[in-house]
């Protein structure tokens, strides 16, 4: 196979958009910004929902689902809401085709015109919360911990596979709890779920901390989220939790009788990740051959292949593959022997470095009288010879390195590319030679934070959970502030 | 807890209606004609999809995900296709709301009129055979096999929860091959594990078949179905896969050069089973106190009810109960102990059979004296005391005899309302009793199946795939027919 995709360093955006397409994760659909997820590209995300899936079922969520289409007036019933989602909502107003030869076709029916046009969710807060209404009456009735997996929708003008379509799919968690402090735990809860599931298992580090005003989820009172760096030095959200008050509690009218007997509005969370998450894990780990996948989400772990010339050959080849196959599976590695003749084992060697399998077993004639076999990893791109007898310890033993390697070299680096600043010359200076994190003092104002985005399309990704207190001068305007905050470009 | 539903015999319609809401399956959403699945209800679909998913896997399909939105050029590329679903498309017109305080607050857009419009995917034939066009080229990217969990949307103006819903959830299952004797092995294949599935895990007996060209899926050659007898009588569509010719390939010009370099249209088919399952689980096996559920689709499968007055004896109780439990689920049975105070036995007693749960262990002060438990089933109601030590392996049997019991049942049901008819007097008169099943000759003329329709309200439900051939007379014109056909009242 020929070098598939151009590097990094010539240019990082396509690099991205070429590995997306040559690895098989996704395409471009004909629909305007929407995405095909392809099936290798798809078995990447099975394996991101069912790890997450478990996390959020053995925190006490059950899944539900509720309906795509929300009636423009629930849509408008929290007035912040409306206007964070308005100017991007796809919007059905008809019911019904028609033939009409004379109009060219097959054309909308204007007689099948809905009463009330209907929005395809871009989050489905209110529809849930109207549900809500008839599903709380007592304390008894809470917490209410619900999660749906589901595609929606944000029009957006400009797109790119997985980072930002105009459909995406997604898991939103949405709760109800009898108070503040409940809700908040469980906001908290959920962040350090997703910050988990990204450490451990996309072996990416993140970084806590609450959204900004400006960033702030549309009806929301508090954003928390994770921010994680991209090999550009960029900022990727890679999950929000919201903290919702009782806000959609009051638009909808969701009240509980406390213990006391007394009516109380219901407090509220919400809370996403989505296919977005496939755009970091890319990102994140990938190098000029390929896709590089951390062993816990690779759909295929360990690959075989077979080097021979003779069908006899490949007879006693197989023969061990087999076995080491069996012996893997039954430790849950997930395994793939590829004997198709319709391939040369360089090929095929290229085609899995491309797919990002993280170990790859190679077995020829020789191995078979030595009674090796070459083992590669994928991250380092290291080979060694093994002894057959040591193989299937070995390979365990070896995705576990692999996974905590990605993570470990994902960490230097963005240790590497974070730096603090006192003054605006240098956040300017940075920003302009190598980007990454920057951490800096603010004056809390939303016109600074304003200021800075236009002059310098940095902007402020989060105000770190676990930063210390610190006595400083806004980079921007000098005024007195009290911590360093996140800055970044970002995806 | 008081008695939750009307009786069956009462009627039947309102039974099914009020067991869907009052077991905590799905209620109706204020969005006209989509539902919401509840919980409880979407734990039972998950286990559907869990195991439906492994089954496609295992025959070597692989998931993916395709748009949403369908553009209407797309959509009426294949003329009986768009024929089909044109009157009960939700369109998507605009892209925007805006703010227009005039005309009563948030309006669409009228500046955001998309070019083209958006159809809610009813189906996705058209957007994956046009993706299908770029994926395969030669006989080497074939059979392509491919599988997409998605919602769909077909506007329907008298809906049923899970039975006829605007939206609903499914599979669609699309496959492209290099020949025609290939597609239909893959259509005979995918009706065989959908009957396997109903049989196997839903406990309930299926009529093999296929449609006639009135109730073929618009756009397919022959389409293939599972039929399945109600308690009511009625016969419930459970799955369709459709042997689709090259009727798509051609709309989509899809071709692939064959191992003589020769190029040929693509042969493809198309399968689904929907929501709709959970319908026909429902109204197959429950019974005026509730759910029926076949153990291997329950979410619980055993539920343990302690007995007590003091807490002492709770603590007692427990720890036998815990024991259970964790041995249980050591075999992989999931078990739910029920030691909430808020609730007396009685009310827990009605509860789980509300909800289907196959077993019932209840455990109090004087099981703990004798070193019992009392065991009851749900579908026959028998109790008994079962030796502590004998418990686990008790339950385990238990739960295979319900499942087998459950689906005995349904197959002894569907025998005693299953008949064959020789005039159309005869005809009319069963279907004015007891409905069922009725095994008629046919003159295989649309008119003659029209008729009887309009007549009657029973249609053509298959042309049974495994009945023998026979001389005979069409019950309504007398003509020649060489086949019984299957006829009844349907969902």
């Amino acid at each position: 196979m020929s070098k598939a995709i151009p590097s990094r360093s010539e240019d990082y955006s396509l690099w991205y958009n070429e590995l997306v397409k040559k690895a098989g994760l996704a395409e471009n659909s004909p629909v305007r910004g929407c995405m095909v997820i392809k099936p290798y590209g798809f078995a990447i995300w099975e394996k991101m929902q069912q790890t997450l899936d478990k996390m959020f079922k053995d925190t006490g969520h059950s899944n539900a689902y509720f309906p795509l289409f929300i009636p423009k007036s629930f849509f408008s019933r929290e007035a912040d809401h409306v206007e964070g989602f308005a100017k991007e909502c796809a919007v059905v107003t008809h019911y019904r085709l028609k033939n009409d030869e004379e109009n060219g076709g097959v054309v909308v029916d204007p007689d099948a015109k809905l009463e009330e046009e209907l929005i395809v969710r871009p989050t489905s807060e209110t529809v849930i919360w109207d549900s809500y209404k008839n599903w709380i009456q007592s304390y008894r009735d809470l917490p209410l911990l619900i999660n749906q997996w589901a595609n929606v929708v944000r029009w957006e003008m400009r797109t790119r596979l997985f980072l930002r379509t105009a459909e995406f799919l997604w898991q939103e968690g949405h709760t109800a709890h009898a108070t503040k402090n409940e809700a908040i735990e469980e906001t908290e809860q959920m962040l350090n779920v997703y910050a988990d599931f990204v450490e451990n298992f996309m072996a990416l580090p993140v970084t806590k901390g609450v959204k900004t005003a400006n960033e702030r989820f549309a009806g929301a009172v508090e954003t928390y989220c994770i921010e994680a760096m991209m090999q550009d030095g960029k900022a990727l959200q890679a999950g929000t939790s919201h903290f919702l008050g009782q806000n959609f509690a009051k638009a909808f009218d969701v009240k509980f009788a406390n213990k006391e007997g007394k009516e109380e509005f219901v407090w509220g969370t919400s809370w996403g990740v989505s296919t977005r998450l496939m755009g970091a894990l890319i990102m994140a780990h990938s190098d000029d051959d390929g896709l590089v996948l951390p062993p816990n989400l690779a759909p295929i772990q360990v690959v075989i292949v077979p080097i021979y010339r003779k069908d006899e050959e490949l007879a006693a080849i197989s023969e061990v593959a087999e076995k080491f196959a069996s012996e893997l599976r039954s430790k849950n590695i997930s395994v793939q022997f590829d004997k198709r003749d319709t391939h040369k084992p360089g090929w095929k060697f290229a085609e899995y470095e491309l797919k990002g399998v993280p170990v790859r077993i190679a077995i020829g004639p020789k191995d078979l009288q030595k009674g090796t076999v070459e083992i590669a990893r994928r991250d380092t791109k290291e080979k060694q010879f093994v002894q057959q007898s040591d193989t299937v310890g070995f390979v365990e033993k070896l995705l576990q390195e692999i996974q905590e390697n990605i993570h470990n070299k994902a960490k230097s680096f963005e240790q590497e590319n974070t730096h603090k600043v006192d003054t605006y010359e240098e956040f300017k200076e940075l920003l302009k030679k190598d980007g990454g994190f920057i951490y800096a003092h603010w004056d809390g104002t939303s016109e600074t934070e304003e200021k800075i985005k236009q002059e310098t399309k940095a902007t402020i990704r989060c105000i770190p959970l676990n930063s210390e207190k610190e006595e400083g001068t806004c980079i921007y305007s000098g005024k007195p502030s009290t911590q360093r905050v996140l800055f970044a470009k970002a995806y």
